[in-house]
């Protein structure tokens, strides 16, 4: 199948590594083009825009930082959104705010082109094994042509909506529950140390136990041992997914304590002038109000 | 061996059993003598008092509500300090308070006899299972002593420090990660809720990637279908741990964020009448408040 | 001195007709011209346009009710920017973002008109009476021009700044402060209800001791006595304000845990359909929290 | 009058003196006695015990640091409750919790003796010039007897209910709105310093405005000074009266967030051992965590 990729970062470079490999005929494109060497290396086409990336695709992928870099190569100049085929699905796996979500959906609707928002969950490391986890949402007939893609990338694909929109949510909830995650074992971490409890002893014990689950398998360990560089991701990237999810929730008058909580995390945290580290970084602050 | 087991609720006659089971003599006490009687038409001796049942016995099991019930079967007139053998171990699996839990080391070790703290995590039904996940601490030698019983009754032992305080200070710990995931997925469904998301498809979605373990696959679905009654841990207790969680964290200046919001749904969910129903109905406030 | 004045609401009515009492000539102008009728009736002049209004004008007023409504006035096609005089100055009332406000500035400077920031504290009844507190800066030869119309309307006028965007600030914080003030004494309630004391013999003690200020005297009575409707200052406004200092405070990392919980008081308050309450109604929340 | 003052702190120093100063014949008790000493040396008698002082006074006031010191004078060996004459009225000034004053009150009408409690607003200054807020409550045949000695020592009686259990709530709930008001200030200037707003000029306009009242007169400049040594109340103080304004509060299952808020700041506080400041002093943490 002809496959567009746009968005070669550590995340979209492997995944369209492992469509590549499954042997699909993949066009890339990124705004800086040196990082889509290794993909033209190993046979993808470099195309010169998003809208040349997406010229004759069946599918066209996204894999952006944010909603402006979505924006951008979607309804920009020399965007893909007037190079689609008929028969092409946009298939957006970026982080993007619910709006960008819902606007990308109504416009393909409108011009009569295929749409699935497929976010997924996962580093890139499981990304490069095709271990990601994804949540897709999109008409049957879109989900269904690009369906052996996701599968391909992915150790799972839930299909969990038809309208895109909820897909985004979802993946705004999931990055809310293990920024709560790394909040409690921030505080954990902190009563512990502070009580003489060894705090590999204690995750020990709660991974061992009903906590058994990558999310605190893999956070837990960088909180206590205070590893937070490099970032796997980065501390601002971890506090825009904050406030999209806030955002979200403001639109419908939901109010979220935890997810306020966190917010002010990010913001003591940037003012410390931890850009540089990873998210699970707010996991410190707890420790470091109790003076340990 | 011959053991004495104080505490005949739900989870203490579920335990006392598996150590019958395993071929163990048992006297078992209980304030209310009629909830012994299952045990003891399986073969357990009454016994009349905590005293009465602690002589002779190589180690003395507590399994009770709360501070008050234990320093009772203690400290009480005809309590198990007086009666314990020399090289008697006394284990407590309740969830104490730190404090409380110091007080009976120190105790015990001014007394010559042996303490091992050894708080569970698991519901009745685990513990009918022998599935419990145990958290251990105390000194080496009576830890040895008592190591057999403790790999009868559950599916894993875990040694987590010398000091006993430690292991309670880990069981406040757990049950408050337990009352954090209550209350993001909480969170998490309200605005599943309003966004039109359907709440099963989240859950099946992130338990079946990074959230696959039982604190989620358990709460998340009593959480999503409103199912508090009948508790299967009732509200006012767990009010309490995170009482003790506070009352530990407070005593060494740990301010944990989370836990204070996790306070005031206690509150509120007290003040709306909910005494009955099962701690994780806090989870149900974020819609509430929502108005979903 | 010829006066322009954009905003016929309430607060904006009312300076008008002070400053027309004054001996100013005004012209005013209003999106929906109806509510310009009595002014007119006073004798100003009905401008067709902002920029009709503004034309030899020597300072031109806007008081309106958000960011919007100030970018379209000013920005806008017909807007004021393009027919300020060379030495005219406009003043801005409204309660606007501090990025609005910077941008003002900026693009006043670099046309080389005067620009002042001049929010006002106080209530409609406040302003036809002449008795508002105005918080004005901006460069002082334009200040000067504007000083004696903005003591005309107010009972003190306190120069704050040369920056107009500080202005902007201090506008904020006073709402914030206010809204922790009806958080508070909402919380205070809730607790005196339950606990049997009076609350109006709580606020009779509390303003006649070292809380004796309009602030209290205002916000209280109403909040303990429930009476939020009809608004003196409509909750989405107070909303708005709310998530203006909120995002002041977020672009320079400054975490307001107040500010946190009075943003979540406002989306549960809307949840419940209080658009046309009173701003104070979220001090019934801590009540409704409790059952009283 | 013969009058006894348990309790020879600045505070009831002070108030003793005035009392003195009426005319009134004073017996005085402290715990360390060199503290009651510039009273003796103005001519009151020093008791050996508070059932000393208390012997043939027609009114006891106790004014102590907590809690624990209440009940030593009172229900201690050598208390005042033995030796209360018939006619006698206590008179509790000290912040205490709500179940010691309803432990006094229910003595007190069981032993048939008079109870008025009568927490007071106000620093030593104030004490020394006769200027305190009393809040009183109680019987009305003892607040009539003990009301002119009331009038003496303050510039404002308001009896605020007939049970002394709602003066004390009162009083707590004085002190939190009071840490509100530190906190809220705390973070005005937190925004303001990193928008480049002076904070003088902050308090100069809001001060000048509708929040005219000594809380903030008194304790905007404290925070935005950072004048926190020698402290006029010392943090564990403060901190002891948020706990007992939560306890009251948790016992009726009245949730607070904003005394939530203002109790992880105590803990910080003290875990950066701020113990010897002002309890203001919590009100610089919201500029530590935006490090300014």
């Amino acid at each position: 199948m002809n496959v567009a990729f746009i968005g070669m970062g550590a995340m979209g470079s492997a995944i369209a590594r492992n469509l590549m490999a499954a042997g699909h005929r993949l066009s890339v494109y990124n705004r800086t083009p040196e990082r889509a060497r290794p993909l033209v290396e190993a046979g993808a086409r470099l195309a010169a825009s998003p809208a040349d990336a997406a010229r004759e695709a069946a599918a066209v992928f996204t894999m952006l930082a944010d909603d402006q870099a979505v924006e951008a190569v979607t309804f920009g100049a020399d965007g893909l959104l007037g190079a689609l085929d008929e028969a092409a699905v946009h298939v957006s796996m970026s982080t993007i705010s619910v709006a960008l979500c819902e606007r990308l959906a109504a416009t393909h609707r409108d011009a009569g082109r295929g749409f699935v928002a497929a976010p997924v969950l996962g580093r890139p490391a499981a990304a490069a094994q095709a271990k990601l986890f994804v949540a897709a949402a999109g008409e049957a007939s879109a989900m269904t042509r690009v369906m052996p893609l996701l599968e391909v990338l992915s150790q799972r694909v839930t299909v969990v909506a038809e309208s895109p929109a909820q897909a985004s949510v979802l993946k705004l909830i999931a990055n809310f529950l293990i920024s709560t995650v790394i909040e409690s074992v921030g505080e954990a971490h902190a009563l512990a140390r502070k009580s003489g409890l060894d705090s590999h002893a204690m995750l020990e014990f709660l991974t061992g136990a009903i906590f058994n689950a990558p999310v605190y398998k893999t956070y837990g360990p960088l909180i206590v041992d205070g590893k937070f560089e490099p970032p796997g991701f980065a501390l601002p990237l971890g506090q825009k997914d904050n406030r999209l999810v806030l955002q979200a929730a403001e639109a419908l008058n939901v109010a979220m304590p935890f997810a306020a909580v966190v917010r002010e995390r990010f913001l003591v945290a940037r003012s410390q002038g931890w850009d540089g580290r990873d998210w699970s970084a707010i996991g410190s602050l707890a420790g470091r109000d109790a003076a340990v």
